[in-house]
């Protein structure tokens, strides 16, 4: 039998799962794991300048890619990681969390070595990320293929972190390389048809169905069954904003989205009215919801989850969300809906002026600015519910990370998510206030050749905080000033940088970047990074109408 | 009786406990907090690029302070800066971590909120820092008196970091603002007396006594009480890397850093032979005892902790560090030991030369330009070993993280401690591999108007990596090319910024920086930016040595 080492064998099996990109820095306790990654010709080592960007880069990637990895040191190195794998956590993006950690007679000796305490607890950082994973093993040399296995198969299923910690010496013991078992998670045969029955069921009595389609529709990879779905059901269907560009926003029956009384009072009208809601894959927190302002209750209709569903308030568990989708497809007669009527997006940006820039311009004008393919990535803050009203062409994804809402997640995330797929323009658009905390991120774009376009939004502090907080002059919501178009100067590399103070200023850079302006590609040829200036206080008017509601 | 909210109560306790800085970032969950801070005309509020950064800010504050405190918001915010307080707790730093959190009916009924779960936990962070704390409570507005005052019993005692959250809704509940309970605390008499006596037996019948002195002293306020016990056994002392700084350098019976077989000799054979080895204060990590490279065992002989002591393998516990030995020192009579009569430290610089520079030119020359007052932090990695062998001028105090070890640390650190007494020289030592995790807080040691000396050491990648690593040309030990001396342009505010490459250029910016050669004041006036570059595989040759026989 085929003998492997431990930390190739793990390795292995991500790749199988199509990762082939390992983001991290290196530590003297996982350099047997890197050199696992650098050794196997399927995979790549992508440094990283901290380990929370690397968590960051990680999350991202895995949002495009299907799975991503993480690869730190012990003890300082993981635990600067954590916020950004509780992140995927929240958001149930699959990103694995491995660990280098000492050697196994240490372990056991309680030996006091750097990275650990005076009083030395060798499993307070595996317990500490039991918090924000769904699973947590340290591997032995006994244990190790057993345990490999087993996580990766919790992986798959949940889609959602686990956490492997692997000491020194183990790395390179050889174990067999036998086949592990299947990954793919089974449903319950009998749970999937009483669900997909009783789900029929109140559809096809139902006059007024609605669908609102959100996030963990792509997170649980079910977009092309939800398709399928969508058109069989034909009848007005909106996303929540984590789920914004799961639909295809030309599509005749979308009517945009969802943000409750304080976005489209039609289609709150006509959720409010529908006899029968199927929500897919919808995360019902606070700021998704536009702070729970849902004129219906999602589990007293249909309630899809990634491996359960709730209709009517009876629960099914064991059924996994695409399965159910393709059953339930097959299941229904064809339907034809009445379909939205009205607007949801931004009208068409109006001619550029001399003006200052304004938020209303900026997002009008953006909507045009993006084309099919793109890549977005939204930064928190003002900026999420300003994309809720843009209309996004053909096949772009847009991410954020409304639920967990970590300032410094986009950068880093744009960076690892376009080292997934380089074909693809992509786009971060980002408040300087988050920004900074991450910003240098922008070298490693530049290092890797990427060309993105980065937008970031300078107004002057943390605009969105000033608007929550009891003052907004208060001194802890301002920040530095940092002279943002230098940062990519700090690196070699091919960028344009631009200071955007006017509308015209603005229209100016997007049509030169625009793919009918671009020769050879619909891709820049090296990274734009612009900065826009808008005045301390402008916020879009959707952001402003929400935040004024639920402060 | 006076009414206080329960925010303003505990910045006020911690003020008392000599607090004024409180580092971090704002969040819509800690904006009752912070307010506190900024109402308090004693206290000010210090944001920070990041998280982490914030973290080691605090702690390099509470390094120079005794005490410091760090502010951020739930989820993001306090899981990105565990790592800072992981540090702060393995090495002993006094640093509370106060998380605001949301308002207690979202805990009580399981809400769905922003930077929480899709199933929520709200004890999730809490119980990710109590592994790496010594005390966490979440305060309500029942125990929030109780809970406060309990906590920073145990802070003051333990001189390690606790960590409270709020929830906004209990900040701003009033109670009555009574005095809290002393926090001082206080020896077990009995076991103190028998441990003293057990101790002053040793000595005085030891022929040749010898101390061992590190950091814990100084983080358990007890730097005088040992002097005048240093003072009375006038025997040979040395420091371990740690607490170097801790004896005054040119103390007659001081023999330089211990650095066990791999440095001095004549310090190794000199605690080889003593029949009376008293350690106080000392960390017996790998990296601090140059792997366990210890010719006596501590606990044998007289082993004085922060809150115990050990002597003759018997543990007295509930005994300070400070109180037994000033006890210790009344007891015992006057000694003279032999006076160390090799020299431990650097030989002085040789004449620069056209050059390039090399580490051992760099070193010794920076031990000519500290000067008395400096307050000196050396990063992780070569430069730790490198400054074992400096000797300090007067009243120089040497921060630097040699147990936790978390790269990026020194920078930040920097910052917060230099808030701390901007009276004195701040001097920051790094290797650029460190430097990039955090150097974008250079911008608010700018805007605070600090005029540091930062030494960037740049030798493209980590070299303590290559040294440690199976191949020193092993990909991820490269990292991304910075043009370092452009991050201070990124700001605004004072900044020189030198490229050096060099012995002369060296020697050049360091006499300008002399305290001789600037006219007012023995600080510059600006902050000071110099990066160094060597050769990737330039160490110093005590650095070398003690990797090679560690590896």
């Amino acid at each position: 039998m085929k003998k492997i080492t431990i930390a190739d064998y793990l390795i292995q099996e991500l790749n199988k799962l199509g990762i082939s990109n390992f983001y991290g820095l290196p530590g003297d306790y996982n350099f047997e794991i890197l050199d696992a990654v650098i050794k196997n010709p399927q995979t790549n080592w992508i440094g990283c300048i901290n380990e929370l960007n690397a968590g960051y880069a990680a999350d991202g990637y895995a949002r495009i890619n299907g799975y991503g990895a993480l690869i730190t040191t012990y003890g300082v190195g993981e635990l600067s990681a954590i916020n950004a794998i509780a992140g995927s956590y929240a958001e149930s993006v699959a990103v694995i969390k491995i660990t280098g950690i000492p050697a196994t007679k240490f372990i056991k000796n309680k030996t006091m070595l750097h990275h650990n305490f005076q009083e030395p607890d060798y499993k307070a950082f595996e317990r500490s990320y039991s918090n924000v994973t769904t699973a947590t093993t340290t591997l032995t040399a006994e244990n190790a293929k057993e345990e490999i296995d087993r996580l990766l198969k919790i992986f798959v299923k949940e889609k959602k972190p686990v956490y492997i910690s692997i000491p020194t010496d183990v790395c390179t013991v050889e174990i067999t390389d036998t086949p592990a078992p299947k990954t793919a998670p089974k449903a319950n045969r009998k749970k999937l048809e009483a669900a997909v029955e009783h789900a029929a069921k109140l559809i096809n009595k139902s006059k007024a169905p609605t669908i609102l389609a959100d996030v963990l529709i792509d997170r649980y990879q079910s977009k092309e069954a939800f398709k399928d779905f969508m058109k069989k059901m034909s009848c007005p269907t909106a996303t929540l904003l984590m789920g914004k560009s799961i639909v295809e926003e030309d599509n005749e029956y979308y009517m945009g989205t969802f943000l409750g009384e304080y976005g489209n009072k039609k289609a709150y009208e006509r959720f409010k009215n529908s006899d029968c809601v199927i929500s897919v894959g919808a995360v019902f927190s606070d700021l998704n919801t536009a702070r729970f302002s849902l004129p219906f209750t999602p589990d007293n209709h249909i309630n899809i989850q990634g491996n359960y569903c709730i209709i009517e308030n009876v629960c099914y568990d064991e059924i996994l969300m695409c399965e159910f989708l393709r059953e339930l497809t097959n299941t229904l007669t064809e339907k034809k809906g009445e379909k939205p009527d009205w607007q949801w997006y931004y009208p068409k940006a109006k001619e550029s002026t001399e003006k200052e820039l304004t938020t209303e311009y900026l997002f009008s004008r953006l909507q045009e600015f993006f084309e099919e393919n793109d890549m977005i990535f939204a930064e928190t803050g003002i900026i999420t519910y300003a994309m809720a009203e843009m209309k996004l062409p053909k096949n772009v994804t847009l991410q954020n990370q409304v639920l967990w809402g970590s300032i410094g997640w986009a950068t880093p995330a744009m960076f690892g998510g376009s080292m997934a797929d380089k074909s693809r323009r992509a786009i971060l658009i980002t408040g300087e206030g988050s920004h900074q905390l991450s910003a240098l991120e922008v070298g490693n774009m530049l290092k890797h050749k990427l060309t993105p376009v980065i937008f970031v939004l300078n107004n002057s502090g943390y605009t969105i905080e000033r608007l929550l907080s009891h003052d907004p002059q208060d001194e802890f919501n301002n920040i530095i000033k940092i002279n943002y178009t230098k940062i990519p100067e700090l690196f070699s590399g091919q960028a344009a940088t631009y200071q955007v103070k006017t509308e015209k200023e603005l229209d100016e850079i997007l049509c030169k970047l625009s793919s009918k302006n671009i020769n050879e590609s619909t891709t820049p040829q090296k990274l734009h990074y612009i900065e826009l200036f808008t005045d301390a206080m402008d916020v879009p008017e959707i952001t402003n109408k929400i935040i004024k509601n639920i402060k």
